[in-house]
Parts: structure tokens; C-alpha cells; sequence
């Protein structure tokens, strides 16, 4: 034997967490591709040699059920031992899908942990309540628009800005594209863009917000984000697939940062779209993301320029904002391609705790920013 | 007009990079999707209000070829000004792959970047010769495996090193689950491992490494880096997926580090498998890590355990060792399954410039696990 015999493991509690995966293939194959993963996700080893007793009996992974799904294929409940996420969340992500997601007919739907490894995370620090009270709306979808195109000056981005404030939008993003660029270089671009909100708010009276994006080198997100602060934004916003979803829960931890943060999708979609797919809407921008600590969540939504299903967008809907222990609901941000006609479907489809995001539609509905801006908010109010 | 009217963009050299993408589809289908991506990594904006002049010249990519691939498919070369890359790794890979992502027929095959983009990043601190220089082995593939599995204390996975080391093995990695587990927490497991190795290489006058896994929260990855430095380990192992591929760069170029780096490819499979993935082995496992300054980057290979093609997995090797101006090449650590019976086959296939991985595949070779990593290194020798 190259191993010891039946080793005692310490430390385990006896208590796991869930993960339901869907299954493509028959019965027998999705059956067996379950125990595959039990094995893949925690153990790694060839099953004949898997050490009996404590490892195989509970560090393994252990396939809890498997149902046919009412759609297609089959969804198997595997659990795993709370120990085996170890003590951060990249390793609670690495067990729920680790190689596995190399197998392209392995889909993981949902996950569901018990409290004893929820507290572990402080999740979103505002969340919807929490967002709401920082932009004074509470009757309505909030309305956001992307910054751009790229090219443009600090100025002529602050000039948007300031006029699509004007018209009642609660939050200016940058367009994810806009980082550090010559042509809008990050702290000169920060600044400029907070004083034009400020100055658009003494106006007007709202409290529209602006989120800087600090997508950055893994060693500046921190100083970038304390940049942003200081300069006046409102919102930070940050693309884990560059990142990784722990840079969120960093910046949701910091004590010397209170601002919401909102998750970008950009860079990430192959984990989500298509048929190798390794993971659901609903858990890739909504459960992820409550354990990272984002408030807002960006996605494409179906009917826009990406190919995105009615239900994979419901999806992500629901995973920022079903039940999750004792982690806040937070806002999904609707997008990819939205325009302002579709303002009151989007309101009937997702009600008023979601958020509107109309990009590149607002330069396209009229000659007046502002006045398009104002005709938006009274089209989903 | 919502813009300004052809804005003058400075600071644009004329200097552009170029990507190319992988189009399924009719040519018609593919000439379109070409002009999609280069408004969509760039000025994400309506064609019809795209501000002429610098911006649609010079700022929105450009469709500089689109030819059909002899397999299948087109592919489409588009180049973008080196400017939109910014100042950091996180914003080149933005343009080279962004909400493009979600279009489940596009892939991006290579970058071609010039000098002037190409030496803002150090690349690998080691590559194949450095690596070499550290193991002092020059004449043959270099040989690992993984310490697993998960469940083993601290000294029972130092026990396995040491009897590997003793073998011949070129360098031990911790599993990629190993992270800070209860069962063998990083500060206990690291120190012992490192300690085993050593002992073991003495004995034998090898060299050894150990690479520890250091993937862990963001603001704790150089921490983990420094203590596994200071505890003897000869290597770092981070998974990107989890931390984002700059965090490698961070490492390489933090000079109070000096050990080769590992990249393991956990959880971001689906962004290299199936029909819908955003990325060509060659891209997302040689040319990404070696701008991130990985010196060894581990995938699975054909024939394991997961489904990748004979082309996929030589288009890997390709992307770790095929010129790249002046970063180094770096090892393809080629793992997923493979078997000690497969080491001549393999020494055949990818010639000595390569690192073989056997990991569950030594525990099923025999009961001694010394005398078949010895075999291993005969078998490859």
C-alpha cells in the first residue's frame, strides 16, 4: 500500500453543504458522472485506491440523489463536508467546481450551505435595502447607464455624466472598458466624473451615485478603491472573472471602505452561456456574488444583443434576491443591450427591486440626454 | 447629438495589437460577428452613433482579415490600438475577450501584441531553462505529481513526498484542494512538506522542489507566498481561475519572491471546453499565463480523465513554447489522468521540453511508492 490504512481524519464536524449539478446524457451515464464528481471535487484519486474509513466515507463527496429534471437531463445533490472548503471562499468555489468544470456536460445549478459556513461571510454590506437609502428611491427600479464610448476625454465623460444625472438616474457606471486608459486615465477620469454627479445633485436634489471602476492589477484594487472614494464616488465596481470573486470580498470586508460594489461580467461569460456551460445564472451572478459581498449584480438579460434565455435571466434574478441565510438580497442590474422602449416590460417582468441599465440606448432614442434620461425614469415609474 | 462631434482622441500611437477569433457560421454570419466584436471589446456602442473620426478610426477595433480555417469555421483577425489595453494586464485581456465572452460562436485563438505592448510585462521569471537550472535536470522531461488525497494530515502528505522525492521526482505539488484545510492546514503542511523533501534530497542529492498551493483570499495570496518561501518551499502554485490571472504577474514580478510559479487550471474549464468556450488552449494556457509570468502551466491533457482534443492539448504546448518576443517560454505541465504506462508515449509526443504528472496514476502502479517513481523516471529517461 502506498497509503496509510483507514487514517483517521480530525476535525470533521459531521456537517456539509450541497451542490445540486444538472447532468446531461441517460440515466446510467448521469449516474455515473455524479459519483465522477464526488470523487473529482474532493479526493482526486482512482476509487480503488481511495483509503477507506474517514476519507472515503466522509471527505469524499457524496452523491445524495439524483432526479430527472423536469426540462432535461438530470440533476444530482452531491454534499461535501463543510472542512473541505477550507477557510476562504476561492476554496469553497474550487470544491463546488473544480476540474470538473472541464467536463462540458456538467452544469453546477445551485448551492446550499448550512449557517455554520454561511457566517463565515459577512456578504453584501448594503444590499437592496441598503442601496436604496444611499440613492433615495423607493418606489421604482433603479436606472443606470454605462459611460462611454471608449476614446472619449475625462471631460466629455464628466459632461455625460452630469447631464444624464441631471435627468434622474440613480447610477453612472464607467463602462467596464474604462480603466486606467490614456485617454481617460483613472485619476484624472475618478474625480471629474464625481464632481459632475455632485454638482448635477445640488441641482437637482436626487442622490445619483457614480461608480468608478477599479479593475486593476491584483496589488492596486485596494489603493484604487480608496482613490475612488476619496475623489466622491459612490460605487465601486469591479470584474471578478479578471479579478477573481475573492478581490469583492476583500473590498466588502475593508473597514476604510463603505460604498456598494457592483459585479461586472465582462471576460467570465463562457462559465455561464452555452451548452459547457459550468455553472447556472442563478449561481455564477447571483449566489457567488452574495458570498463575495456585491450589492449589484451586472448581466446581460435575454432579448439583447446576447444570446441569453428568458429563464437563465430569470435565473440570475432570482439568485440575487431568493433567501440566502443571512446574506442580503441584492440588486440585479439588467443589461446588455436594453433600451428605453422596453422600460415598463422589464418593470412587469422583474418588478421594482431590479435595476435598469441602458447603455449605448440612450445616445440612440434622442438628440436630448437629459430628456431621454427623464423620459426613462417616468417609464418605469 | 448626445456626443460631441468627431472628438480629437490624443495620445493614440497608431501602434495596434491583433487577435484573432475562431467564427462559426456562414461567411456572411462571420463577417458580421467580426464587426460586432470589434465595436463590442472596444467602444461597446450603436454603430449608428459611433462618434467619426479618431473614435471609429482609430479607438473601435478594426476587422483586418477574415479568412476560412481549414477545419471549420472562420477566423477573423482584428486589431485594436495598443492604448485600449491600458496600464494593466486585467484591461488586455478585457479587449482581447470582454462581454464577447457571452457569444457562444466566437473563440479567441492567439495575440499577436507588438514589442512596444509585449515589454510592458516581465513574463516569467524562470521559463524551461530556469526551471531546469533549479532542478538540474537537462536531458529529460521533468516528472511531478500531486500530494493527495484530501483528508491526509499534514505528515502523512510529507511521508508521500519524501517516499516521491527519494524516487526522483522533479517537483511535488500540493493537490489543488490542498489550500488551508482542517486536515492540513498551510502553516502546519507547508514547513513539513518542504522539510521531507529536503531530507529526502540529501539522501539522494536530487533537487526537489516542492511547490506549495498558495491559492487562497486576495489579500492573503503574497502573504502565503512569503511563508512558503521562508518554510522552504521550492515553487508556488496558484489557481487563476480563483484569483484572477494577475495575481500570477504580482508574484513574478514582487521581487522579495524568487520561485517558479505554477499555474493550475480548477475551475475554469469551461473558458477552454465545449463548443462554447472563449478561448483556445493555446491562449488561455500558454500565451495568457506567460504575459502573468507563470514559468510551468499545468492543463489536462488527451487521454485522461477529461474530454480534450489530441489538437487542444498540442495547441497548449504550442502556447507555453512557440516564440513570444522576449518572454521566455515556460513547461507545459501535462496532467488529468495520465499513467505511468503512457511515460514513453508521451516522451514521444511532446519531446523532453515538458513536465509528465502522474498523480493518482502512481498509487495504482504498486505498493512501493519509491521503486515506481523510479520506474517513471526510466520510462521517460
Amino acid at each position: 500500500m502506498t497509503l496509510p490504512v483507514r487514517p483517521h481524519v480530525p476535525n470533521l464536524s459531521g456537517e456539509r453543504f450541497r451542490v445540486v449539478y444538472r447532468l446531461a446524457g441517460s440515466e446510467a451515464d448521469a449516474a455515473q458522472t455524479a459519483r465522477t464528481i464526488a470523487n473529482e471535487q474532493t479526493v482526486e484519486f482512482p476509487d480503488a485506491v481511495v483509503p477507506d474509513g474517514d476519507i472515503r466515507d466522509q471527505v469524499m463527496g457524496r452523491v445524495e440523489a439524483l432526479d430527472a429534471d423536469a426540462s432535461d437531463g438530470w440533476l444530482a445533490t452531491i454534499s461535501y463536508a463543510v472542512e473541505t472548503a477550507g477557510s476562504d471562499l476561492p476554496q469553497l468555489l474550487n470544491v463546488v467546481m473544480g476540474l470538473t468544470s472541464l467536463l462540458t456536460t456538467v452544469r453546477a445549478e445551485r448551492i446550499d450551505l448550512p449557517d455554520s459556513l454561511l457566517d463565515r461571510f459577512n456578504g453584501p454590506r448594503f444590499g437592496i435595502e441598503g442601496l436604496r437609502e444611499v440613492v433615495g428611491v423607493w418606489d421604482r427600479p433603479l436606472l443606470s447607464t454605462a459611460l462611454k464610448p471608449m476614446g472619449l476625454s475625462s471631460e466629455h465623460l464628466a459632461d455625460l455624466a452630469y447631464r444624464c444625472a441631471l435627468g434622474g438616474l440613480d447610477i453612472l457606471k464607467d463602462d467596464h472598458g474604462i480603466t486606467d486608459l490614456p485617454f481617460s486615465p483613472f485619476e484624472e477620469r475618478v474625480p471629474r466624473i464625481a464632481e459632475a454627479v455632485a454638482r448635477a445633485n445640488a441641482e437637482t436634489g436626487y442622490n445619483c451615485i457614480y461608480a468608478a471602476n477599479i479593475t486593476a492589477s491584483a496589488d492596486r484594487i485596494v489603493e484604487r478603491a480608496y482613490q475612488a472614494q476619496d475623489a466622491g464616488a459612490g460605487a465601486l465596481m469591479l470584474s471578478p472573472a479578471l479579478t477573481g470573486f475573492d478581490a469583492l470580498r476583500m473590498l466588502a470586508d475593508d473597514p476604510d471602505i463603505d460604498l456598494p460594489l457592483l459585479s461586472h461580467p465582462t471576460f467570465g461569460g463562457s462559465n455561464v452561456a452555452g451548452d459547457s456551460a459550468s455553472f447556472s445564472h442563478r449561481l455564477y451572478y447571483g449566489q457567488f456574488l452574495r458570498l463575495a459581498g456585491a450589492d449589484v449584480s451586472v448581466y446581460a438579460n435575454t432579448g439583447g444583443r446576447f444570446p441569453v434565455s428568458v429563464a437563465d435571466s430569470h435565473g440570475a434574478a432570482a439568485g440575487c434576491r431568493e433567501p440566502m441565510g443571512s446574506l442580503k438580497p441584492i440588486f440585479p442590474m439588467i443589461g446588455g443591450g436594453m433600451t428605453l422602449d422596453r422600460g415598463h416590460a422589464l418593470r412587469a417582468e422583474y418588478g421594482i427591486e431590479a435595476i435598469f441599465l441602458v447603455g449605448g440606448g440612450l445616445h440612440t432614442a434622442g438628440p436630448d440626454l437629459t430628456a431621454t434620461v427623464r423620459r426613462f425614469v417616468e417609464l418605469v415609474s
